[in-house]
């Protein structure tokens, strides 16, 4: 492009957007550092449109420009999914001025939100209705739905009703020819051709930009419920999972693993959260009941599974939650493993699925090969066990800077990827794949599946404007 | 082609599925009649290969010949999908000799099975297991789950566990190149590229040929407890449904709408069946709760949600079955709509989704239409309330022979279709759009999305020789 298009090209985005919501220079800075600061890239201009109409505007100029266009959202993502690669050719499209809740629906248990609505005010829009929203994750109080949706997030709440994807009825999104789809319909049922909302769900920005949605919302329930387990191995955690199940029905809605090395990473950083037994045991899962009827019924529910798993040999204590103080308390102690993580130094992460049925022999087989490889290696294993979701991150051997340990890391990745590929699971399990894990997935993924892929993303954005370098 | 062509093209199916599974002529006639024996195509060949590889090279085979492939399971569908044109020059694919239970994981809760498999004994191996695979529908004990994947059937269950594509975790597909997709994954969460498996769920076998899946398994409730409720309109059907949800949450596992009309068609045609109440009301709602707990935990959790109706007004009558064989007798009811309505002669039908809260206006507004352009005329309205999709059947006026009336189906679905648009609903819910609402679909589908499909088609079936005529 010379300069004169250039300019020509940014003078027609100010005429779409309005002039001061189009950045350029210094401006563009805080859009374009990924969100664990590793890598920054460069952006033409940052553009923040009012409107869908001015979405598709843009992305029309885009087309005409052969202006790569990378969607961002609350830019939490993990995978450097929604920062512009280091050419400075995209305009970064932030969506955070497209934050209306359009309408609720209590009656259809539905609601029509902007893409760039932070999670947790559609989670607070929902409750104002006494409903509840149940995406849940960490980054809520910044991420943005239409993030959610193009990366679909998973979080604490899969367990019961599903990831980002079983969360969504309609969408709305703006083609990579700039043309604005409107599949917004609040129906739990509608067979008419093919499934154009799940193809832009995870589709990470690559095939369109997704600028509203209708969600599904829950009946809120009466009461919640958490309990902490402690348990002697990953595979009682999943002989307790069963059990929970069978006695629990749906009313289970959260069960959580975490090792005691998570738990004694979280009390060295962390020594003012609670300690919730007086000895230590080799894992715990943190269970989470919801009930519609009454606190007591969940209580006495979660209770009765528990003291069965207790009988069983397959606990070996256990505390619930007498109070939402408490409640609190045992899903900050989760909640600060990431944290305490952080404060301890750098590791290298995986976020991993497996077969449910294969968790404890991945762990044993991975563990294993990873200490054959790096002796006195530390694995951090925590997640969301009830999907088959860990987070499987490694520290190094104690006398090892974190930062040599880190030029390890395409090492350490194979090792625990192909035994990820072996045990039948998911190189990413909520994360997505963005510029980060893109060598990782044509690696694994077939030549069949691949070619499937480039052939979607050819028909659809045969320009190769919409966010180019993630995903394929 | 020529007869020199046709008899090597012949001859390489034989080659691949065995000359005993290459049916032509005469023997072909059972796999060309619509379920409903409205259509009768016609096929150079019916073949019936014996795994997903031989699929595989029989698409190759016709790809190279350009011969059209019609996928075929149980051919129950209802809407033409499953069937040749009256051309002559596909081969139907019949995949009836897949019907294997691969393996069963009862700790993942996954099932996988090859795509022929009838319903009903997926079913039965999920219950062998003491698990519950939940989609349930008319056509149970004859439908593939191939066919339910292709066509996302409905049935009674999505109110709590999904249509079929929420039930199925991974796909093994065949490509209209012949190439074999492996994507038969027992995962919970897998954020790893483009969604493909939820592109050839629903796409009626126009992009490839569904061989295998898994699928979701669910702990098995204890205790399925069914109730009738008399109710004095369709707002009160929605106003009980709203208050059930709220007070039996996911416990509330099936919800169905029935007319007076309904009933008295069932009481004519089947005077055997049981009258539930002494008095008539203008609507009845069956509703199913499946308890993890107990017979009686259901029980009572039923009854207070129906004693607060009640009380509140907003049921007149009610009974809650108190055995099994007082349940079937309550589902005998609704499930013996369908057929009162065949003994009583040809109707026209139409299966609607519309958002749950307009259920009550979309009836008073239609059914107002309808008798302003055909006095007299007779709406014999059933559904799954819970799931907002209607079974929004005519029949003419008394007097009006049912042949007569079939001449105005034009007429009645315009009138019905443009009203199910104006209210933001579907066409179809769950049958899905085959040759018979083709024209339809183009009529009601924007232009953007049309062109969407379109691409979608084009780019992963160039040659067009997947089920043509179907869908676009």
């Amino acid at each position: 492009m010379t300069e004169a298009q250039d300019l020509g090209f940014i003078d027609g985005c100010r005429a779409i957007a309005g002039a001061a919501h189009v950045l350029t220079g210094d401006d563009c800075a805080p859009f374009l550092t990924d969100w664990r600061g590793r890598f920054t890239g460069s952006a033409r201009a940052v553009v923040l449109p009012g409107d869908a109409a001015q979405v598709a505007a843009l992305v029309r100029l885009c087309a005409r420009y052969r202006v790569p266009v990378v969607p961002q959202g609350g830019r939490t993502g993990l995978v450097l999914g929604s920062v512009p690669d280091a050419s400075g050719d995209a305009i970064v499209l932030s969506l955070r001025r497209l934050n209306r809740v359009r309408s609720v629906d209590p009656r259809n248990r539905t609601m029509t939100v902007d893409a760039g609505c932070v999670l947790h005010d559609v989670q607070a829009a929902a409750a104002a209705h006494g409903l509840l929203f149940p995406l849940s994750l960490a980054a809520e109080g910044s991420c943005t739905i239409g993030g959610n949706l193009a990366t679909n997030a998973g979080g604490t709440g899969v367990l019961r009703y599903g990831n980002t994807r079983e969360l969504c009825l309609g969408l709305e999104a703006v083609t990579a020819q700039g043309a604005l789809w409107d599949g917004l319909r609040g129906l739990r049922k509608d067979n008419t051709g093919y499934d154009l909302r799940d193809l832009y769900i995870g589709a990470e920005g690559t095939l369109g930009v997704i600028t509203g949605a209708v969600l599904k919302l829950f009946p809120q329930p009466k009461a919640a419920i958490t309990a902490l387990v402690a348990l002697g191995s990953p595979a009682d955690a999943q002989a307790l999972l069963a059990l929970a199940e069978a006695a629990c029905g749906p009313t289970l809605t959260g069960y959580e693993l975490m090792s005691d090395v998570c738990l004694r990473l979280v009390a060295g950083h962390f020594p003012a959260l609670p300690r919730p037994f007086p000895a230590r045991y080799p894992q715990y899962a943190l269970l989470e009941l919801s009930s519609h009827e009454s606190e007591r019924h969940g209580t006495a529910l979660l209770e009765r599974a528990i003291e069965a798993a207790l009988e069983a040999g397959v606990a070996r204590d256990a505390v619930v939650a007498t109070s939402i103080a408490q409640s609190r308390a045992l899903w900050a102690i989760r909640e600060h493993i990431p944290l305490a993580q952080a404060a301890a130094g750098k590791n290298i992460k995986h976020d991993i699925a497996l077969p449910v049925s294969r968790i404890a022999d991945f762990i044993a087989a991975t563990d294993a090969l990873l200490e054959d490889a790096i002796p006195g290696v530390q694995v951090v294993c925590f997640g969301h066990l009830g999907d088959g979701n860990l987070h499987y991150n490694i520290a190094p051997p104690a006398g090892i800077a974190h930062d040599d340990f880190l030029l390890r890391q395409d090492e350490v990745n194979r090792i625990v990827h192909d035994s990820v590929v072996a045990f039948g699971g998911s190189i990413s399990a909520e994360h997505g794949i963005g510029a980060l894990k893109r060598g990782e997935l044509a690696r694994y993924k077939s030549p069949v599946e691949l070619g499937l892929m480039r052939a979607l993303k050819a028909a659809l954005d045969p320009l190769g404007i919409m966010n180019p370098g993630k995903i394929l």
